[in-house]
């Protein structure tokens, strides 16, 4: 049995590249970017007006000048247009270019407008004032998404601005996910008294959807040979399968067993943790295996616990770390590392964690009072009310 | 110029049921249920073996009996069997049914197997251990999940297990949103000196697809007649209409005319907050036009601070409010509410926002840099390290 830090370094240091591929922008939302982007001319890209107002020679108002005569009107989407007399005005438009020969914009509000003279009520303005300058915020050829970035609302106005209609995205692996189990059966169906309903692969489903990762769902009874034969050709299929159950000391528990006669390499069965414990993890040179408990918590916590960072360093995402303060004592003395389930809520800036009453990794309604867990050490007994320690929250 | 906090009420007010449909429920990730989730049997259903081991009549062994011939195999997904004689025991998996007659099991790590007899090699064992009592988690016909639940793979796992293989959820109002501006071009084309590519249409689809919205955009020229005709058809086709652009003070910012013209009751432009002032938002008994100002920053923060609100309140979700600490001391005289942008970061279960450098609501590139707003109100003008304030987080 080995500890959670040091599977999780072995499930990091077998992590893949799974290639590049260029998809529409309007798709790309919550996959990893696989390039950098590049500001494709100065943002702005020309001295850019930002009131509604006139455009002055802010020399003549410096003279003493407060009334101008309009000469004409610079709207947004017009070619720039020029101030032929610097003692007159242009009106101006947002996101209008700024007109030539001119250097300041009033403001509407700041103005009484009467047979074509703008009259200026302030007493003071300033140089440029009400002018976003051409190049201000990124000059042309600058950075403005790095490389390996998950790609969010704020980056698709980004890729638009700068005409990236294709973007070259991290490819998701081929995910197949199994359960096993004969006590299983279909959502459909009305299960007999010593029967239950699948449930864990959906959930599998569900928290890889939430990674943008399409992956196929499967049964297979606890025969050896059918299992065998199944999971010889997922292996060389897909690059990652993900398995729930048949991994603890069980008579039908074949997987491990027949996972290694298949020569996938096991890199590790058991991890000190509760729950989650009876977890088994393998490769081969194409395919990731990770083999979950059974028990719907355990699978859960698993998935995101090593799946989700094995995933993320795959795609070259960085890994940030949160942490919740307990809100409570907690005493635990066993030599595993414990994820409590907890409930999170926002205090002044704080990350409280309360933790919520389970009855073990069998309970799968208490995945729903609770949005996260908290990580607490397994060389600690006593956890006090106040500390704070990682979580891994899914709401 | 109304407050932010009376924006938003007049907003919450104004929010829509738009129904409720039946969909697969692996289709359902995202979206707002719309019926409780009840338990369709107890959980566990059956008195459930939670390790690999045998069962045994725990009186048996209270009565100092240590070895135990084995009757038979109790496995994961059989009928329940019985223990004819109270002296021996029966073989049993994790996820079985426990044999009837039997009441304690003990784990194969306790035991040692030889010539089908088990000795228990521990002193003490409790009456019921490893075993998850019938009903110990939730009793038939209990509540799993509350109605207006926001569906999380947590819930999956739950739908599954009680048969629900369609659930109700809250429709999802029919969006369609507009960019104005003659500035702009396609996101294929090659911008002029004086235009730009559209972007804020994108960022908003987006925004939207992260609340499993679908939408349609268009592009509308700055000309009052077809801006006009268009708007009237969607005014009555849409439940809500997003525009970005045309609310300033602007020679060809038509927009709110053009609203009031057709009919949309006006209730609320301009709020006093920075970024963001020029808002408009109205209304007609079938549609809701929030007109966002056309700067990327403010149509960014808008959709955030107001649209998604109103959306959850309609779907009939809680908002829960999240807090963080500010890293730096901040001054902002101007009577607006301030939504400066930050960086987050979790230190100790404090959630610190970092401001960042911006250049103001025409500065898209800021959005990437940042992860979200902190709402800093309008009656202070002094923010003080420490201190906490809402934050809108988009990353």
């Amino acid at each position: 049995m080995i500890s959670v830090e040091k599977a999780l370094q072995i499930i990091l240091n077998s992590t893949q590249d799974f290639g590049v591929e260029e998809i529409p922008f309007l798709k790309s939302s919550g996959r990893i970017l696989k390039e950098s982007i590049l500001a494709d001319r100065d943002f702005p890209p020309f001295n850019r007006v930002t009131m509604d107002g006139i455009a002055v020679d802010f020399i003549s108002f410096q003279n003493g000048q407060r009334s101008f005569l309009i000469e004409g009107i610079q709207a947004a989407g017009s070619e720039q247009i020029t101030l032929k007399n610097t003692e007159n005005c242009i009106e101006v438009m947002t996101g209008a270019v700024l007109p030539k020969n001119t250097s300041a914009v009033v403001r509407y509000e700041d103005l009484e407008i009467n047979n074509g003279i703008a009259a200026i009520l302030i007493d003071e303005i300033k140089d440029l004032q009400n002018i976003h300058q051409q190049g201000k915020d990124e000059q042309k050829g600058a950075i403005l998404i790095t490389k390996n970035t998950q790609i969010s609302p704020a980056e698709m106005g980004v890729f638009a601005t700068v005409g990236k209609s294709f973007v070259k995205v991290a490819k998701q692996p081929k995910v197949m996910i199994i359960s096993t189990g004969d006590e299983l059966v279909a959502v459909e169906e009305i299960p007999l008294a010593h029967q239950i309903r699948r449930s864990n692969v959906f959930t599998l489903v569900s928290l890889l959807e939430n990674l943008k990762i399409p992956s196929t769902t499967n049964h297979i009874s606890d025969d050896k040979e059918v299992l065998k034969n199944t999971i010889k050709e997922y292996v060389e299929t897909y690059d990652v399968l993900l398995f729930s159950g048949a991994v603890s000391k069980g008579k039908f528990d074949f997987l491990p067993e027949v996972l290694e006669e298949l020569g996938v390499q096991k890199l590790f069965h058991q991890v000190a943790q509760r729950p989650g414990k009876p977890f088994w993890f393998g490769q081969t040179t194409s395919c990731k295996v990770f083999a979950f408990p059974g028990n719907p918590v355990s699978t859960f916590l698993n998935c995101l616990v090593y799946f989700y960072p094995w995933f993320y360093k795959s795609m070259g995402l960085k890994i940030v770390e949160k942490t919740a303060i307990l809100a409570e004592d907690i005493y635990f003395k066993p030599d595993l590392t414990y994820f409590l389930q907890v409930k999170l809520n926002y205090k002044f800036g704080h990350l409280i964690a309360t933790p919520i009453n389970s009855n073990g990794s069998g309970d799968l309604s208490s995945l729903i009072k609770a949005d996260g867990f908290i990580q607490l050490p397994n060389d600690i007994t006593e956890f006090k009310k106040g500390e704070s320690y990682p979580i891994i929250s899914y709401k």
